[in-house]
């Protein structure tokens, strides 16, 4: 059983309108300091038995991620 | 200039719609052997200067997670 992190972030290029809203909502609230949020996705997934990385890559390229307009990263959590 | 990740997740007793849709259509696809995904939100803050633990689990706790129903992990990317 192997466990594995997909991390979903807006591409830097792309307006992040979710991640502006929460600097104001932070700023408004008195809490100070925070130059900038970026809002993203993170899915944990649990595989049985082994999985190949060119899986992996398709299954965070065609089904996880629009990579229009956002990256993925991968990382095994124990293999 | 700080970066911080916060990585909110449904607790584990709750049920998480979104990665049982994505179960499903990972089978459908013809992608074997993923047995559960948990779907949850990564936030990346970029922080002027210094903050602290307290302020960092206080902006985690009251504006980015709802702690009725997900969890938080705080971690400095670079401190």
């Amino acid at each position: 059983m192997a466990r594995i992190v997909v991390d979903v972030m807006p591409k830097a290029e792309i307006l992040d309108p979710q991640g502006k809203a929460i600097v104001g909502a932070l700023d408004r609230l008195g809490f100070a300091g925070v130059a900038d949020v970026r809002q993203g996705k993170r899915f944990e997934l649990e595989v049985d038995g082994d999985i190949s990385d060119e899986q992996l890559e398709k299954i965070a390229a065609d089904v996880l991620t629009n990579t229009v307009i956002e990256d993925f990263t991968i990382t095994r959590v124990n293999a």
